[in-house]
C-alpha cells in the first residue's frame, strides 16, 4: 500500500480535490460545483460520494493518510472557514464535517498559503526555506515561508500581502478600506488601472470599445503585445506598484525569493519586468542583485490540488 | 556551580557587558569604552581582561555556559560583524575572536534582534510567540518574532522595519534612499518634523530657540509637556506614521503584539495614544482592538546584555 494525501480546494464556483503521493504526482483529480448558497454539509457529502466512487479503483493500491484543504477565510489554528465571502456558510467548523467521511489527520488553510507550500514541496521554490509566495488572482494574496515554515502568525491570518497600504487614501478595496495593493496589483487591480488611464490620456487604444465589465486581464495581455499604449502602460504601473511593495518585504523578511503565481502572471515579462526593476532600482544596497523573482512551477490547473495535499504532508512529517 | 552566560553588547561608544542567569537577573555588569577607531581585537582583549578579573570572584558559583552578543550590522549566520556605521572595523570574524577568549557556544546578532529575544524571556512579551520588538533610538530597527523564535530571512538581516517606505520621495535616509521610516519614527525623526513644522507654521515654540544639532527628543517631549503646539504635532505626526507601518505589519505578519523599545518609548502616551489611534483606524476589520501595542518591560540600562544573553540561552535550549 502507497502512502497517498487527499487534496481539496474550495473555489467560489468550483471545489477540486485528487489525490497525491509525497512527491506530487496526482494519481487521480476531479471537481465538483461548490454552491455556496447551500449548506457546507451539502458540498462535503457530494464530495465525497464522488470521491468515494472513484476511489474505490484505487483502494487496494493507495492508503489515503491525511486530508488538507485550501479554502477562503481558512483557519489553520480554528480549523474553521470564517465567514467566506460569496459563500452563504457563516462559520464552518470543517474539521468536524470532514471526520465524518474520512477520519485522518486533517489541515486547512487559505489557498494563497496552500499554493506557497505546494511549491516548496513540488514547484519553483524547492529547497528554498525563506521566501513569499505571490498570487495574482482577481484578488491577490500571499503565503511566506520563514525557515522552510508556513508563516501562520498569532490569529492565523498572517500573508495578507495585498493588504498593505500603498497608496493613502487610495482606490477604495472590498476589505471596507482605502489604497490596499490588491486594488492595484491584481486581475481587478490592472482592470481599474486601465480605465484610469483611458480617462486620463488621449491615446487611442482597442480596450476602449470594452465596457469595465467585460475587460478581462487577458485582453489587457493581448493588447500590450500588440503595442497597445494604455495597456501597456497598465503593466508598467501595476509592477512598479509590486516592485514597491516587494521592496518593503525584503526589508521585513529578508526572503530568498518571491514566487509569483496566478493569471496575472501568465503576462510573463510584461509583469515581471517592471516589478523587477522597480525593486532592484529601491532595494538597500544590501539586497541589489540578491533577491529571485520567479514565475511559479506549479500548473494552474493542478496548483489547488497540490497546495492542499503539501499542507497536510507538511503536518505528517511535524 | 549555577550555569550564566555572558551577555555583551557592542554599541559605537561604549560596550556593556554582564553574567546573567536563567531567569534574567544580571550577576555582575560593566562596560568599557568601544574605540571603534582601533581594531576589534583590541576590544576584545580589553573586555576579557576587565571581565576575567571581575569573574574571578565568581567563578566558583558560576560556570559559563555560552557568550551571546548584540552588535552593529552583526550576522547570525557567519558570526560576523559587516562594515558597521561608525565602527572602523570592516568584516570582524566575531566568533573566532570570542574563541580565543572564552571557548563556549557563541552567537551573535543585531541590537533590535536581541532586545526582541530579552522582551520575550524577560520583558513585556513573557509567553508570546509571535510579536514585534520596535526599537525607537537615534534610528529605528524591529526584531521580528514568529512562533516562539527570531526571524532572521535568508540571509540573517530580517527586521528592518525602519527601512520600509512610509512617503514616496520622502526625506533622505542614511541608507541612501528616500522616505524610509526611521528618518520619521526615531529620535532623529521627531526632531525632522519639529524643523519641518517650525518652518511651516507660525506658532510661537520654545523650540524656535533651539539649533538643530543641539535639539534633544527629551526636549520635545518636556515642551509637548507644557503644551508646545508644534512638540504636540510632532509627536502626534510621529504616532501616525509608526500607526500607519504596524497596520501593514500586521497585515502581513498578524503578530499579537508591538512592544516599544528605546528613548522615544519613555514619552509614553504622547508616542502611543497617536499610534494606537491611528493603527485602530486602519486596521482591518478582523485585527481592530486585538492587537497589543505595549511598552518595553526591560529596563534601559540592562536591556542590552539581558538581550545578548537571551540569544545565547535560546541557542542553548536548541
Amino acid at each position: 500500500m502507497k502512502d497517498v494525501t487527499l487534496g481539496i480546494d474550495i473555489g467560489g464556483t468550483n471545489t477540486v480535490f485528487g489525490i497525491v503521493n509525497k512527491k506530487g504526482s496526482i494519481i487521480f483529480k476531479d471537481s465538483i460545483s461548490t454552491n455556496g448558497l447551500e449548506p457546507a454539509e451539502n458540498l462535503f457529502e457530494r464530495l465525497f460520494e464522488k470521491f468515494n466512487n472513484s476511489f474505490q479503483h484505487y483502494s487496494k493500491e493507495y492508503r489515503i493518510v491525511g486530508v488538507g484543504m485550501g479554502a477562503p477565510n481558512a483557519n489553520y489554528y480554528t480549523r474553521k472557514i470564517e465567514n467566506p465571502i460569496n459563500l452563504n456558510w457563516g462559520y464552518v467548523d470543517v474539521a468536524s464535517l470532514i471526520k465524518k467521511h474520512c477520519d485522518v489527520p486533517f489541515a486547512i488553510t487559505n489557498d494563497a498559503n496552500a499554493a506557497a507550500l505546494g511549491e516548496m514541496d513540488f514547484g519553483s521554490a524547492k529547497g528554498m526555506k525563506n521566501f513569499v509566495e505571490v498570487t495574482l488572482g482577481t484578488g491577490m494574496g500571499s503565503g511566506i515561508i520563514v525557515d522552510g515554515k508556513m508563516l501562520y502568525g498569532h490569529t492565523g491570518a498572517a500573508g495578507e500581502l495585498g493588504h498593505i497600504n500603498i497608496v493613502r487614501d487610495g482606490r477604495r478595496c472590498g476589505c471596507g478600506r482605502k489604497g490596499c495593493l490588491e486594488t492595484y496589483v491584481s486581475a481587478t487591480g490592472i482592470k481599474r488601472t486601465v480605465f484610469e488611464l483611458l480617462a486620463s490620456s488621449r491615446d487611442d487604444s482597442s480596450l476602449r470599445d470594452i465596457p469595465y465589465n467585460q475587460l478581462t486581464s487577458k485582453q489587457i495581455y493581448d493588447a500590450a503585445n500588440l503595442g497597445d499604449k494604455i495597456a501597456i502602460a497598465a503593466f508598467k504601473n501595476t509592477g512598479k506598484m509590486l516592485g514597491d511593495a516587494l521592496t518593503d518585504v525584503v526589508a521585513l523578511l529578508s526572503p530568498e525569493a518571491f514566487v509569483i503565481f496566478g493569471g496575472l502572471a501568465q503576462a510573463g515579462e510584461m509583469i515581471f519586468e517592471p516589478t523587477r526593476k522597480q525593486m532592484e532600482n529601491n532595494l538597500l544596497d544590501y539586497y541589489k542583485g540578491k533577491i529571485k523573482l520567479i514565475k511559479s512551477g506549479l500548473e494552474e490547473s493542478d496548483a489547488a490540488i497540490l497546495g492542499a495535499s503539501a499542507l497536510i504532508w507538511h503536518e505528517l512529517r511535524k
